[in-house]
């Protein structure tokens, strides 16, 4: 199967972005931190959903595994700078992305694992920036370790998806979701948090 | 701080259990599988629940890892035996225990973290059961282990509690909470599942 890049990302994030985060990068720090435990919770979510679907509970679960390792690194970062993780303020980003799933369980599985690939995509291409942003400190050297994973991730979503559905099908589908991500990015207020 | 044993337990599970048990190892399996996949979740539910309080995330989500990989693990051996992993039923159990969780936020922290050091403490002893009957082969082995490790988690939670609460009020309440949960296994068919 072939490996897809970021390039589905339809929009890049606002150049702005960028300056507002590093702004306020406690801020950012808190909601990353909130992120890795929603991504392993969502990746858990769909094999509760999918159980008997061997290939995906294998690799989610291990991505699930792979984002607590995340989240306990974060979490690190976070009491090493004093500060206190605070409760999770929600993520918009990710409620209107998620209103795209269809109902119909036939579309509603490869629309999930769809929209989870659009959001390790964003993941990934707003790690990078962070991990440019701070340079080579150990903060840096996690991040661009982080935006190289997630990128991955990305990709494993959109296999995931393949193997239960036709492949057009999936690409076409994606197409559609690239453009409603771009839309609720362009939407969205530029804040200090991952998306 | 001292370390206890599963001896927090009023009632041992019934001795009818474990050959009901090994009478359909295949149900057991399956539904151990999802214990472990929400022992991760119910760990990282009280990291969100309790975001700031700094030990009892470390701690809880290192154990969801820890969880995860056993989740993992049981997964391999369904697969192995040629077993599909099907939807989770539910447990009532769990769901009868928690009925005693109180409102009030003060007494419901404390009641959550002894909840599920009881759910650690009764895993630990039929996993135990359960290395015992399987003897030395690798699924054996693999069950020794877990139930060494269960064991360790249920010590983590009333030590979490402790932190947090009063050692004498911890102390009362998970005596309660015990006698809660020896009524709950009396009460509760004897079935192929871990509770």
């Amino acid at each position: 199967m072939q490996k897809r890049d970021v390039d589905v990302l339809r929009l890049p994030t606002p150049p702005q972005w960028i300056d507002v985060a590093m702004a306020d990068f406690s801020a950012v720090l808190i909601d990353h931190c909130h992120c890795e435990r929603k991504a392993a919770a969502s990746a858990m979510a769909l094999v509760t959903w999918y159980p008997s679907h061997e290939v995906l509970v294998r690799r989610l679960a291990k991505l699930a595994q792979e984002e607590l390792r995340h989240f306990r690194e974060v979490h690190r970062f976070i009491v090493q700078r004093g500060l206190t993780l605070t409760r999770d303020s929600g993520d918009p980003y990710v409620q209107q992305l998620l209103k795209h799933v269809r109902t119909p369980e036939a579309q509603r599985r490869t629309d999930r694992l769809l929209v989870s690939s659009l959001i390790e995509a964003r993941s990934s291409e707003r790690l990078q920036l962070i991990a440019d942003a701070l340079g080579g400190d150990e903060l840096g050297a996690f991040y661009k370790a982080l935006a190289t994973a997630e990128r991955g991730h990305y990709t494993l979503f959109v296999e995931l998806a393949a193997l239960y559905d036709e492949q057009a099908v999936v690409d076409a589908r994606l197409a559609e979701l690239a453009t409603a991500e771009a839309e609720i990015v362009q939407r969205l207020p530029v804040e200090p948090r991952i998306h």
